[in-house]
């Protein structure tokens, strides 16, 4: 396979005949990093679907793949009348939304798109029209907001070592947003500006998003990187092999507390014991100021055969039960600060400093 | 699979013309839990094999084997002159000690055969018979001690609730024993006492011990069982679902660092976070007491395809590099206390308490 330069996870390619006739371009993750190869998705119940069974994954990614949806499921819709259309609008909507739980970034992209809807005067074709272009937007936004998190987190990097061994758990790259990433995102700027010396990954189980999407990422770009299992984050720690973690959010709360990927709060545990910068690294659009802490963040479980199965084989006996969240908390206290397009600022900051901006 | 009442890793079979002509019956570990097999083994070159190859595996069941192997390769030695036995007794030895570096029962069984020889008097065909007695007395001698573990872990576990939700990391079970276990040991006489309301098993990456054969030993129990990933165990503290973490170790040192399975030293930081009682349940043969502390403990690393290869599903992308350490180890300050056959002690008070034992 030749490496792939620029990765877009979620591309509109428009039709011969238009871009009304237009369908998304979805790399399919699960087939990563064995196949690199795309998935067409010209349907809302089809990218709901893809979503769901994580096709597309990453919190911003989601939200950009569920605002194209929007846009396809609009397109379906056969009225010419607005405030019918509206209504059905929030139908599509609604397929959407319960596709995952979890990150805030699916539900954000949504309401802007139904916001859009709303306050866009004219004919439902020219709202169609207006929806398809504002789902491109959020689209080149988060790819600009990655692209600016990576610089405001190179800023917030030890300064010492001159060339960092960091640590990242799961995948908050280029394919978890709609490019560039926003951990990798971090990494990939420290990289670029020839301040990395190493970048370990968990293999984050069960799903191997660290082993499968982030390893092929870094790999693509020739970063030198270190697959480890999850397990063996702390004992890497203690032998002095890491210095400093950047890992993403999928939601963040007023007070800090911020949900990512199963084995974040873990990680964020080991390198507090072990006095290692732990950073978070998120666009504004994943801070959900509407919860006060991390406890009220609903946590999606899975299917237990994420656990007991890998390929064709099966890891556990018959009679044994499974637990399967896909995401946990890591309290404010042990973020040493959470990165975004606006800069680094502590867990205690971000309400002062970014609850404007969000609601501007 | 019909349920395995009594679980012995490492069985000794007579041949029909005696005892001389008998051969080791290994439980091929890494069948489980899809295949109960075992494996014959009549030569001290396969024994080697079989350790190194993880069919059997787990400190105090290497210990047997290697016992048993001795006796193996001293049945192939064809001098009848006592010395030159001896000395190519050691050439077997040597095979034996090279198979793993980390777990000390195995050179302390292979010490004790050592000794046996040279302090037997007698032919060699008479110091042969003694060799496989004495394998067979540390064999007995092991299942028992696991059992004394199992008690004296019991007293040591919380009084409440009356019904503990337990956690355990890798297999310190019957499978890594002459039989019983010695962690699983606890949790065993815990279940059998009625005190256990569920064991949560770390899968145990990269090998997955904890999926394959703790959840297998469990399940033919009938204990209530859960697996989970090991990045898990952290959220399921924070949620109050783990009342105490019980696990084995391969060798510990004077001080009480203990080093075990890797992802212990993860196990025992979050356990220490949540303020869990963290035990560590091993036989007095497991305690080193000719080294200080943990530093000196050698740590093995193992092929990088434990990590990247999962039956036939690779999961990583070419380009990437591994790091595969199959142990780590947890400082004293994190073991709540340290139990043997002889009670459970404080890691500060091992030295005071047991040496003499070791040494008796």
């Amino acid at each position: 396979m030749s490496l792939i330069n620029q990765v877009y996870p979620v591309i509109w390619q428009n039709d011969s005949s238009g871009s009304l006739h237009g369908r998304v371009l979805l790399i399919d993750q699960t087939r990563l990093p064995n196949e690199f190869a795309f998935v067409e998705i010209s349907r809302c119940d089809d990218m709901a679907r893809a979503i769901k069974t994580m096709i597309v994954r990453g919190a911003p990614a989601i939200g950009v793949a569920a605002a194209y949806g929007m846009y396809l499921g609009a397109r379906e819709i056969e009225t010419t009348e607005r405030d019918r259309f509206l209504t059905e609008l929030e139908t599509v909507a609604e397929t959407l939304r319960v596709t995952r739980p979890t990150a805030v970034n699916l539900f954000w992209a949504i309401e802007r798109m139904l916001k859009t809807a709303r306050q866009t005067l004219g004919s439902v074709d020219y709202l169609k029209e207006t929806l398809l272009q504002t789902a491109k937007q959020i689209n080149a936004d988060d790819l600009q907001t990655c692209r600016d998190i990576g610089e405001q987190g190179l800023s917030v990097l030890p300064k010492a070592p001159a060339k960092l061994r960091l640590l990242t758990h799961c995948n908050a790259g280029a394919l978890a947003t709609a490019g560039y990433g926003t951990a990798l995102g971090v990494v990939r700027s420290a990289w670029r500006a020839n301040r990395l010396e190493r970048i370990y990954v968990d293999e984050t189980r069960p799903r191997l998003q660290g082993a499968k999407l982030t390893a092929w990422e870094c790999v693509q770009e020739a970063m030198p990187v270190t697959v480890i299992t999850d397990s063996m984050a702390a004992h890497c720690m203690k032998r002095g092999m890491i210095d400093a973690v950047v890992v993403g959010a999928d939601r963040i709360a007023a007070n800090g507390d911020a949900a990512n990927k199963i084995g974040t709060y873990s990680v964020a545990l080991i390198a507090k014991a072990h006095n290692i910068p732990f950073f978070v690294a998120a666009p504004l659009s994943t801070i959900d100021f509407t919860i006060a802490d991390g406890s009220q963040i609903p946590i999606e479980e899975r299917d237990p055969e994420e656990v007991y199965q890998i390929g064709d084989t099966i890891l556990c006996p018959p009679g044994v039960e499974y637990y399967n969240p896909a995401f946990d908390v890591t309290p404010a206290s042990l973020i040493s600060a959470i990165v975004t397009e606006y800069g680094a600022f502590t867990p205690a900051q971000i309400q002062s400093e970014l609850y404007a901006k969000q609601i501007g």
